[in-house]
């Protein structure tokens, strides 16, 4: 998909117990805006010791620059996979414009 | 809008009262990864009975292949519908790549 | 970014603190559904103050009319901006489609 932007809006699903692990990884490549929240889920099959199905995970959202996005899922991926069904899953997205407030003007993808 | 990658996103706000019901037809439907969490909010109108106009819904979010979008809206639709303002909306967003914590890659719309 | 569909996504993060008297200007430019949720995150610098660098922040979700998307930034901006760094980001996300749940039905970026 064509993002004229250049920004991306990258939205993660992660395990509760990788969120440590992932926090630590993204201020180590330099991404500086991260927000969180936690959201129950059904994933990719129900757990088995779980019959509701329903788990607990955190969602972040990081708006970045649109050539960042890949390495960015892929930071997430290497320190959140633990090979059993309930990783979760990594979305890149389009964003059309980033304003930043406290400077009350819209800012390019390399001023994030 | 071109959705390339084949991926759409669906958001839906529904009342906190229709969750089961939604939850339960959109299993039914074989969509298997929602993601939600609770939120507070205004709506089409404000409450006559409750001032503050303040409600509190659940959003929900699902990441499937774009030709199911318009399916999974209309069950939701279907089953969260009461006919009084308040019922909430359903948005459908392009989505770039979509990638699966557990494999350690991006996987294509069928594959979800 | 085109966006075909009419209609735009705004999210803003901004400060718990600021969501008042932004809910408050909201409404009087008209703008009639919100969502909104308490995040957790990291922003432009680490607070010096808090060595965590966590902040607790509100994000808030409005669709509309693409073309009232910029006009709800600069609201949003002019109250919530403290001049201070934390005080968040506005983003615009292109929209495929919106659906109001309590018609069944999707609606135009006139109709919401």
């Amino acid at each position: 998909m064509k993002n004229e932007s250049g920004f991306c809006n990258v939205t993660a699903i992660i395990r509760g117990d990788a969120l440590e692990k992932v926090e630590r990884r993204l201020q180590e490549i330099g991404v500086n805006g991260i927000s969180m929240m936690q959201v129950k889920g059904y994933g990719e099959y129900t757990n088995f010791y779980n019959p509701e199905g329903l788990t607990s995970h955190v969602r972040l959202d990081i708006y970045t620059a649109a050539k960042c996005c890949d390495d960015i899922a892929q930071a997430i991926m290497e320190v959140a996979s633990s090979g059993v069904p309930g990783d979760g899953i990594v979305a890149v997205h389009p964003v059309g414009k980033v304003y930043r407030i406290r400077q009350r003007k819209a800012v390019g993808p390399d001023e994030l």
